[in-house]
C-alpha cells in the first residue's frame, strides 16, 4: 500500500508531539507500506513570520511574503525528517522545488498545476519515508509559492493523487468530521463516511476540518481521505466517493458561518440590467457576493438585498454609492452585521422532497425569523439572526435525527 | 559599478534595521551601481534553529540541519527585498537553489563549486537589487547545503568573484579590522589597508570580522573586499592584493587565540615513525594538531608537546592511549588547558629580519614565558600561559609601535 499523511500544525508543535508522529509514520511503515508525510509549520509559527512581514507591508499577495512563511513548514519537515532518522528509520525531507510541486504564480494562493512524482518515488525505493513540507510550491520561474491558509490539505491530497496513493490520511486535534460543531451542539456524532460533495459543501460553509481546495482535489481524483485525530488511533471520517447508501442520508450535518453582512437597498427599479449595473462594480474590486433576493413591488420597483463578507460589506458600500449613485444613496441603503448562515447538507435531498419544508418548520417551532433562503442540490442555507445562532443549530441538529446513528434516524 | 553588499546578522537583527540596511542598497543604487546584497540570518536566529534540531540529535553534519538552519537566511532575504520594494524601490529576493550555489555534499561545512550568475544579471538588467541569502547553496542533488558559521561571508566574496564585481562590501557591527582586539589593548588602531595574506593569517588566528574561506576565495579571485560599519559612513578596511608599500610595515597586527590544549608525552623513542604512529590516528579521528615541539635529550628519547584544539583534548588522549599504549602510558602523559597562542602578523617579516627576536624581547621583558613557538613566512605565535594573554598582547602591540599611524611607526 502507499499512504499519504498529513500533520496539522498542533500535532507538530513541540520536538515532543513531532517524535510521536515519527513514530506514526515508523509504524505505518512497518506495516508494509510505502509513506509520504506532509507536515505544517509548527503551531503558531505561520503567524509569527506573518507578524515579521506585515511590520513591513500590509498586503500580503507578494513573491517575498511566500519566501518568508514558507520557512515554517521547511523546519518541520527537517525536524520531522532528522526524529525518524533518530529513531533509527530511513527519511528525508522535500521541499516544494525538490518535489516539484508546479503552481500558477498567484502568491498566497496558489494553485497546483503539476507534482513530478520521481523523487518521491526514489525516496521509496531506498526504503525512506518522505517529508513534505507542506503549503509551497514553485511556479514556472522557479519561485516559491504557497497555496494559502491550510494548503497543508491540497498538498498532501494533491500527493495522494499523483502517486496513485491507497488513503490520503488528514491528521489533525479533532476526531473527524461531525455532524455539527461538538462545541455548540453537545450531541454531535462524528460522521464515518461522507461524500466529497457534502465535505465541500460542509467546508464551504464554515466546517474547518479540510481545506476546501483538497476537497476538490479528493473529489477530482477520487482520492479516499481520511481526517482523524493524530492523539489517539480511532478510525476518523472518510471523505469518499458517493456511495449508493448514501442517498438514504436526509442530512449528513448542520453548519453555521458568522462572517457575512447584508445590504438592502430598497425601491430600485424593476427591469433588466440593473442587477448588473449594481453587481459588476463589486465583482470588478473583488467582492464576492452571495445570497441575493429580490421582492418585487406592484410599483416597479424592487427591494434588494444580498449578501457579503463582513469585512467588505464597508468597502461594498463606498462602491455601490460611488458607481450606482443614481439606484441607491446612503440615507436609502440599509445593512446589518449581525446575520449568521445556518445550512443543513446531505446528498438525500437529490432524492427526497420535504428537507427544506421540515427546515422552515424546525425553525419556526423556535420562532427563528428567516431573513434569506437560497437552496443548493445539497445543501439549504437560512439567513437568520445573529443571536439565535447556537439556538438554530441544536434544533436543526436534533431536528433531523443527527444524534442518533445512521442506521436509526427516522426515515425520509 | 557594480557592488555586493554583506549585512551580518546584527545589521538585521530588527525591522527597524532592516529599513536601515534598505535605504542603504537604495543609496547604493542610486549612486549608478548595479547591487547584490547577501544577508545573514537575523542575530539570535541561527542559534533558536539549531536548538529546536539538537533536541532532536547532537551531530550537526546533517543534511536535515542545513534544511532547518538555511531557512533563517531566507527569511531575512525575503524581508528585506520587501523592505526595499516598501520604500519604492526594486528587488527579489534569491535563494541558494535560485541563484544556483553549487556546493559539494559537505552538509553543514559545504564548499562552493560554482555560481550560476544569470538570475543575478536577470536582476540588474531588470533594475533590481538581488537580495541573495547567504550561507546556504545546493548540491548536486538538490539537496540544500549551508557553507559554516560565518558562511554569508564566503557568499557574498563568491558572488563578487563569479559577477567580477569593482567590490564586496562587508557590513558589521565593528568599523573593520583592528591592529588587535580594542576591547583587550585601548591602542587598537583601525587597519585602512591589508592584504589578503595577512588577513588570513589574522583570520586563522582568531580574528572574528571575517571567516577564513571568504579571504581564501577573495585571494584566489582579486576581489577587493571592504569590512566596514553598517552603523556609520566612515570606510573600514579594504582586504586587497599585497602592495609595494605593504612591505614597509613590519607588523599588521597582534592577536591572540585561546582555544588550544597543549599535550606531553616524554622520553618517547628518538627514532623514525614514533610521530606518525602517533599523529596518524588523531588525524583519522578529524584531530587537527597545531603546534609541534620536539626536545630531544641524550639518553635517545624525546619529549614530544603538541598542541589540539580544548574541545578534542580528552578526547585525543583517549585516541594516543588506546593506539599508541606501547609509546605513552595514562600516569606520564601530560596536559595544560590554561594557554593561550599570541601572534604577530606582518608582510614585513619576509624582508625584514629581527620581528621574532624583537618578540621575544617584549615577551621577557614583561617575564612572560614562551612555551611553545611556531612561524610562517608572514608570522610568528609564541604559546604562553593564558593568564598573561592580555598583558602580551598589548606589551606586543606597543612594542611594535602598532598605536601609530602606519608611516609614523619606528623604521624596520
Amino acid at each position: 500500500m502507499l499512504v499519504v499523511q498529513k500533520y496539522g500544525g498542533t500535532s507538530v508543535a513541540t520536538i515532543e508531539r513531532i517524535r510521536a508522529v515519527a513514530e506514526r509514520c515508523l509504524e505505518t511503515q512497518s506495516q508494509g507500506n510505502d509513506v509520504a508525510v506532509v507536515v505544517s509549520a509548527m503551531a503558531g509559527e505561520t503567524n509569527r513570520l506573518l507578524g515579521l512581514a506585515h511590520e513591513i507591508q500590509e498586503n500580503g499577495n507578494d513573491r517575498e511574503f511566500d519566501v518568508i512563511v514558507s520557512t515554517g513548514e521547511q523546519v518541520s519537515s527537517g525536524l520531522l525528517a532528522l526524529a525518524i532518522r533518530a529513531m533509527g528509520g530511513k527519511a528525508q525531507s522535500l521541499l516544494g522545488h525538490q518535489v516539484k510541486i508546479l503552481t500558477d504564480s498567484a502568491h498566497a494562493r496558489a494553485r497546483i498545476r503539476s507534482i513530478d512524482s520521481k523523487a518521491l518515488s526514489d525516496c521509496f525505493v531506498a526504503g525512506k519515508i518522505a517529508v513534505i513540507a507542506g503549503f509551497q510550491g514553485i511556479d514556472e520561474h522557479g519561485s516559491i509559492t504557497t497555496l494559502g491558509r491550510g494548503g497543508s490539505d491540497t498538498t498532501a491530497v494533491a500527493i495522494a493523487a499523483a502517486l496513485k496513493a491507497d488513503a490520503c490520511e488528514i491528521y489533525t486535534d479533532v476526531s473527524g468530521v461531525f455532524t455539527s460543531d461538538p462545541r455548540i451542539v453537545p450531541t454531535a456524532r462524528k460522521i464515518d463516511r461522507i461524500s466529497y460533495e457534502e465535505m465541500l459543501e460542509l467546508a464551504s460553509l464554515g466546517t474547518k476540518v479540510l481545506q476546501i481546495r483538497s476537497v476538490e482535489f479528493g473529489m477530482k481524483y477520487q482520492v479516499p481521505i481520511h481526517v482523524r485525530s493524530s492523539f489517539h488511533r480511532e478510525p476518523g471520517t472518510w471523505v469518499v466517493p458517493e456511495e449508493e447508501h448514501m442517498e438514504q442520508v436526509l442530512v449528513s450535518g448542520v453548519t453555521a458561518v458568522r462572517n457575512e453582512a447584508k445590504i438592502t437597498i430598497p425601491r430600485v427599479p424593476d427591469v433588466s440590467g440593473v442587477a448588473a449595473r449594481l453587481f459588476t462594480p463589486l465583482a470588478a474590486q473583488g467582492i464576492v457576493v452571495d445570497m441575493i433576493i429580490q421582492n418585487a413591488s406592484s410599483d416597479g420597483t424592487t427591494d434588494l438585498t444580498f449578501t457579503v463578507p463582513r469585512a467588505d460589506r464597508k468597502r461594498a458600500i463606498e462602491i455601490l454609492l460611488g458607481e450606482a449613485g443614481d439606484l441607491c444613496s446612503e440615507d436609502r441603503l440599509s445593512y446589518d452585521d449581525a446575520i449568521a448562515k445556518v445550512s443543513v447538507v446531505g446528498m438525500g435531498m437529490r432524492s427526497h422532497a420535504g428537507v427544506a419544508r421540515r427546515m422552515f418548520e424546525i425553525l419556526a417551532e423556535e420562532s427563528i425569523n428567516i431573513l434569506m433562503i437560497s437552496t443548493s442540490e445539497i445543501k439549504i442555507s437560512c439567513v437568520i439572526k445573529e443571536k439565535y445562532t447556537e439556538l438554530a443549530l441544536r434544533a436543526l441538529h436534533d431536528g433531523f435525527g443527527l444524534y442518533l446513528p445512521v442506521d436509526k434516524r427516522p426515515a425520509p
